[in-house]
């Protein structure tokens, strides 16, 4: 009888990530002067164990052994033959998923929270702050924290904090605090009160929060984690796709297309990284990260020098961005509403070697829904992103009558999200676009920042 | 390194599912006139497909291609060492556990939903009813019926139809309609709303609502479906145990002791059984059913013939039970709040093959929060029950000094039940035991009742 997993064995997975910085070319990140900043300043924000992976040009890095046993408790995740989906569609298409809804925080982030707590212990460090928008990341690292008795505290964008009460239980079912931002705890949180005391909060905000309440810890033990985005985010993220190249091999297939969701990059990157390393070295095969319409980061918004947060705690980074103090309009995709972007996607996305497209909302869901009702897995409104795209592409090869190979990231379940369903149900899903007016008024806060070089990666 | 998980491939599932029909002493189910039921009776009720396994004496019985291809969506399960939980506890026992909240419904339960949606498929029906309680089962037979094309309509008890929206859009996204139960739609309904116009519901009147629904579609299209008690259910089930002890080969052990929550008892008994069997013919091994203090059908109520539902629609079953008409008092476990339990475990509590066991709240969710931040993987309240049975057995191995090996079923995750851990953090979790008068009230309903008779198992 058919295979509907390609599985691996406890023993065969991959022992180191791959670095993509060996093999691209990026610009630096500035600090406040204009100049590279250099790995010290980063340390009241992070363990120097991690600013060493965040700026090192190695390669191949080793997966210490402790955090192995813990991925285990889900990794090797299953690569999946999606044939009930090929039959729905008629598609000659052989269309595989890697399934990282199965992680117990049921999304791909514990890949790198994991392995930050991991570097935080080693460290010394006894306390980790982050924020969360819907609450995925958050999760994810309570998660990781209560394998090392890390403590874990989260500032969740208010608004979420108040609809999504089932991230917050969760959270504490594994140990962490978590409390809405804006907060009275932080000056930027009491800034942003201040300014609007009913705020629903953002992302940008809930970011430098978290960071303020990391770097201002005078015990020093504390620091700041973040869940995408930085260089030693996508590299945990990288077992993702090595496990793929492994399952790839093991039925004697290779991808024709490779596509993932992308807010912040992580998910994307983390399948796909391997796969880039494959087409420098002169491999055909398109690489196509999804985004919404409503925050069209790499499809629309220039490649610039800007902060990843709201009050400009963060170093100026080469990415594809909407201006750091842009709200993304509300969808139920907490995930990519992001204003910026990942520098090593943003360097890809520029270059040309990969290839950025936008879905709207509708297609978005009516793609889960299909999904859900085939392959049988309920998707996180993230992955809905990434599998409108998907059925794009198998309808193209239908049109075309190609037998092309598409390999996606099944990034999370939605079982935390079921109201994004109820709504789309009901007939209150609506499309998002962006305005040109509204996007040229965000980006005005790029005045004065610096120009990332056009830099080309050596083939 | 240790391996965490032992797997199965897809080619090494079970091809055959154990009927323990085979192996034990069985009183028969009694119709209204007291004399034993021909299958013909419940023909309207299921279809001849399923009544011939329910009353089927064959011990192995071919699990279909089709169902196995469903199956494999995540089946074979993890057999998991669970030795964070060990280290946690310092015993010297070997603890495992099969990982049943990786189906994409999050519990064992559509190991049978997906059997009995192919063999309602096979016989040609369009519909299936069911009811469900916090909606386990619902989702379960949802996601079954979105593969084979079947409409399918649940009656969910109203209080965790208002309480839990996740639930019911999880169903919505599968294509089912769930509505609130008592209905309009049904006279069992009607009778109960008109009796109390604000009542929450209940198991009994849900059960009584989707029967009655099904054999009074005069297209005779309709069929009703049972997501645990009768004999094909448990047989289904038998999958998971079948699996565990291949597991178990694999690494050259052999439980001491097999441990499984159990409320109409088919989690348990999908893990037990394969193991009863070799009790059955001679090898020494402990097996413990464990249920809520608050609901003791297997610890202090008595072996008596009952009706499965509230309405008395069912034939009179040889079961333990605290009375049809029973309402268990609210608790965070809906899975387990059943008035009787499977005939076939209650047969084998009455013979002292099975030894059942029962617990309270509280040390219920501090077993759970402890596995949790241990093993990582959130557990449904009804797993929590069998968890803190674990414990107290690894507890006991420690201070014997003995190095039992210790087996038991996750059935499932608790992301859509997280408002209990929330409760069990505010200390609003309270440790309820049934009283002596309340129990015989209840029990009144058995007056004129056949008894059944004290069968023996042959060795």
């Amino acid at each position: 009888m058919e295979e509907r997993k390609i599985l691996l064995r406890e023993d065969e997975m991959p022992r180191q990530w791959y670095n993509i910085l060996a093999d691209i070319a990026m610009n630096p990140p500035l600090g406040p002067d204009g100049n590279p900043i250099s790995p010290d300043m980063l340390a009241p924000v992070f363990p120097m164990n991690l600013i060493e992976q965040e700026v090192s040009q190695e390669r191949w890095i080793d997966i210490p052994e402790k955090v192995l046993g813990i991925l285990k408790i889900w990794r090797p995740s299953p690569m999946v033959r999606a044939r009930s989906l090929e039959k729905a569609l008629g598609t000659p298409a052989r269309i595989y998923f890697k399934n990282e809804s199965l992680s117990p925080p049921g999304s791909h982030k514990p890949n790198t929270s994991v392995a930050q707590a991991y570097y935080n212990k080693e460290f010394g460090i006894k306390r980790m702050t982050t924020e969360t928008g819907a609450g995925q990341w958050g999760s994810a690292l309570a998660f990781a924290c209560a394998h090392f008795g890390i403590e874990c505290k989260v500032f969740m964008v208010r608004i979420s904090f108040d609809q999504k009460p089932y991230r917050k239980s969760m959270m504490a079912t594994w140990g962490a605090n978590c409390v809405p931002s804006p907060s009275m705890e932080t000056r930027a949180g009491q800034a942003a009160l201040e300014k609007d005391p009913n705020t629903p909060g953002s992302l940008g905000i809930a970011i430098s929060e978290a960071i303020e309440a990391a770097v201002s810890d005078e015990s020093g033990q504390t620091r700041y984690s973040l869940g995408s985005v930085l260089n030693h985010v996508m590299l945990h993220q990288t077992i993702v796709g090595l496990e793929a190249k492994k399952q790839m091999e093991k039925i004697n297939e290779y991808p024709d297309i490779i596509i993932g969701c992308a807010g912040g990059g992580s998910n994307f990157a983390g399948l796909a990284f391997p796969f880039v390393y494959d087409k420098i070295h002169g491999r055909q095969i398109e690489i196509y990260p999804v985004e919404p319409a409503g925050c069209p980061t790499l499809t629309r918004a220039p490649f610039v020098y800007d902060h990843g947060d709201t009050a400009k705690y963060t170093p100026l980074l080469p990415m594809h961005s909407l201006g750091h103090a842009f709200v993304p309009p509300p969808f139920h995709a907490g995930g990519l509403r992001y204003h910026g972007m990942a520098p090593t996607v943003s360097q890809l996305v520029n270059e040309g070697i990969i290839t950025p497209k936008s879905v709207k909302q509708r297609q978005v869901f009516e793609a889960g829904v299909l999904l859900a009702r085939t392959e049988g897995i309920i998707p996180a409104p993230e992955t809905n992103h990434a599998l409108a795209a998907v059925i794009e592409e198998a309808n193209k090869a239908k049109e075309e009558g190609k037998e092309k190979v598409i390999l996606f990231n099944w990034s999370g379940h939605g079982l935390l999200d079921l109201t994004a369903y109820e709504n789309y149900f009901a007939g209150n899903i609506k499309d998002i676009e962006l305005a040109e007016a509204e996007m040229a008024e965000a980006m005005k806060v790029f005045a004065g920042h610096p120009k990332p070089q056009n830099l080309k990666t050596a083939k």
